[in-house]
């Protein structure tokens, strides 16, 4: 059995669009409008889903981008929020990113997780997690966010985990039906594609 | 910014042991002595921790293996059951391995799903888990499985995901204990190691 590796990076327009944006995003709003930027993008330049997030330290400062890669990529796992707490485990060089919980990064995603990325979040050492879309906006637009448990932002929180919801609701809301009315492709696993 | 390239592939005694290995395995029994021998491996390698992994299809062919690569590729998501699926995503060439339900693949993984992979479960196309010991096996040697929901196994079958349990859970159960009495590490983030 001769087994291959696996490899994925970022779209070459993030390294270009990155270039002409700020290192420290101070506010709340300034992170989540570079992630709202990347999903949209990410519509733009055909390199995936509707999805952004990023990894930033305590002060603001960007330490790396994610969108989602799920098709160009062909890995269910490669979510927006996945690509980015995996690229910055591989920036910061361990895998749990509060170093043993000495460090406070924050994850912001345009949406809220569906039920892996939600697993996963613990996993990483992440210690605040942002969200602009709900779930439920998510869905609207045909998206499967999985068997996540009702009462998931204080199993979150129970883990010393941070949740603040609805920044810039309405503008990560744009980006999910900008896409859904552009026909853009609803990936469920086991399901047809649609449209 | 100049972000790498995220690269993983498993590790060079898994090709040398499957060379000794069948191609076909038509017992569940078969299956799951597989992955607990890929568990066992991969702590006298010191490729990661106690957990393996496969991905086969209906005639019980294995597609690939999977084992936990967590500490050596310093990647909180590679888990055995995330290494199976992608690698078989990566060797299939789809994100839904079954192929908008068309195909079956079955995931048989030493140790029942953390809140993470049972969440990328259904985004993996794959329609069966079988799974050697118990999340509370798991615990019992110190790993934290996660908030995963109490009804996991119905959300998955309420997806039209087989779930099969307790699979020679003993000799699962056997890898983790010997696993713990050696002082492999028990690798929970946000947490000092322990030992």
């Amino acid at each position: 059995m001769n087994l291959p590796a696996f490899t994925f990076r970022l779209p070459a327009w993030v390294d270009v669009f990155l270039n002409h944006q700020p290192a420290v995003y101070s506010t709340i709003e300034d992170r989540m409008r570079l992630v709202v930027d990347l999903a949209r993008k990410n519509i733009a330049n055909e390199s995936g889903g509707p999805f952004g997030a990023a990894v930033f330290d305590a002060s603001g400062t960007l330490i790396t981008p994610g969108v989602n890669l799920v098709i160009t990529a062909n890995c269910s796992v490669l979510h927006a929020e996945i690509t980015a707490m995996v690229m910055a485990q591989k920036i910061l060089g361990r895998y749990d990113i509060s170093d043993g919980g000495r460090m406070n990064f924050e994850l912001v995603s345009s949406s809220e997780p569906c039920a892996m990325c939600f697993g996963a979040i613990p996993w990483s050492g992440v210690r605040r997690l942002v969200c602009g879309a709900r779930a439920e906006d998510a869905e609207a637009v045909g998206f499967d966010e999985g068997p996540k448990p009702a009462d998931w932002v204080r199993a979150l929180t129970d883990r010393g985990i941070e949740v603040t919801r609805d920044v810039l609701r309405s503008e990560a809301v744009s980006v999910l039906k900008d896409y859904a009315a552009g026909g853009g492709l609803i990936y469920n696993a086991g399901q047809p594609l649609v449209p």
